[in-house]
């Protein structure tokens, strides 16, 4: 019906996280409609981003530098890292603009059911860094899912001996979160860790 | 936080149809992550569309030929002229394979708060083809909205003296539809139009 290229182009838009083949179709679309505006735009961005963006040696960023502009800041705090489970979990740590130290990205979680153990994560060049003499406390910032707290825990093992603080997330209520919206854990883990105002 | 060419891809890619800000920032990290099977191939696909499709200057499709397929194909039953908003309509025709005739896209639907005029869609060339002897019967298909509605009376007001049938496609229960989900439009539609069993 649509011609190759035109398929070809829902097929890979499809493959996007949010896309499914409907929306798929319909963006397929609007970027035919909007060929000068969208098509041709998007297709030098992405053919751009493919030649310049890279992994980050030192943490596992995207950037097109090389340590990224994070591990190159001379203003963050060399004393604190923050190991999270993948880019979007730094990107969401940078949007808080709450963290000023710097980064480890572990590129996964542990997973016994999809046969991802330490050796595939970034876990042993983390606790490399972890022995630097300007480091004094890692804060493990991986979901508060069963495999990111099960690799939280294996981390923290890890790394004892090493000198470091080790810390974590806190548990409880999110910011505009309606108790009976939430989850009996999230209450209970709340709940526990009560402060007295 | 994120260099300026991943920054330009969220922005571009939040321009598409079912992605937000946050879905398209999920997004480009995805592409980003999966250079070699998805950033790369989908940037050449872009190029390749941007190069190769254009509108259909009889029917207004997009193809990569011009006349598109669907115009070029000779099994069409070249008596039906199928009238539709845009192309989405027209592929949404087509998935379901049961209209063999050819096809009118308007490129828009009459809008006085818009200000759409019958100039700025495709209707002079419309009545033009329907004109051609070949032509007995031209379906309106425009959605079955007020604007849609607006639109399909007044094409068929201007095919009238054409010497050709004029029809639009019934309103009633979607299939699968259930009487408690519909508004009182649809079910009083549907009621008007009832068939005997």
């Amino acid at each position: 019906m649509v011609g190759p290229e035109i398929e070809r182009l829902i097929q890979l838009l499809s493959r996007l996280p949010g896309l499914g083949p409907r929306s798929a179709r319909r963006a397929a679309l609007r970027l035919v409609e909007k060929r000068e505006a969208l098509l041709i735009p998007l297709g030098q961005a992405m053919a751009e981003a493919a030649a310049k963006v890279r992994t980050c040696s030192t943490c596992g960023n995207f950037d097109t530098i090389d340590p990224c502009a994070v591990c190159a800041d001379p203003r963050r705090d060399p004393a604190l890292l923050c190991v999270v489970e993948d880019v979007a979990g730094l990107w969401a740590m940078e949007r808080t603009g709450s963290f000023r130290g710097r980064y480890a990205v572990l590129g996964g979680l542990l997973s016994a059911l999809d046969g991802i153990g330490p050796e595939d994560l970034g876990i042993e060049s983390l606790v490399a860094r972890a022995h630097a003499p300007a480091i004094t406390e890692v804060i493990l910032a991986t979901p508060a899912t069963v495999e990111g707290q099960t690799t939280a825990h294996y981390v923290a093992e890890r790394l004892a001996g090493c000198g470091v603080t080790v810390s974590g997330l806190a548990h409880g209520v999110p910011v505009g979160g309606e108790l009976d919206h939430l989850d009996d854990g999230t209450i209970t883990a709340a709940l526990r860790a009560r402060r007295v105002f």
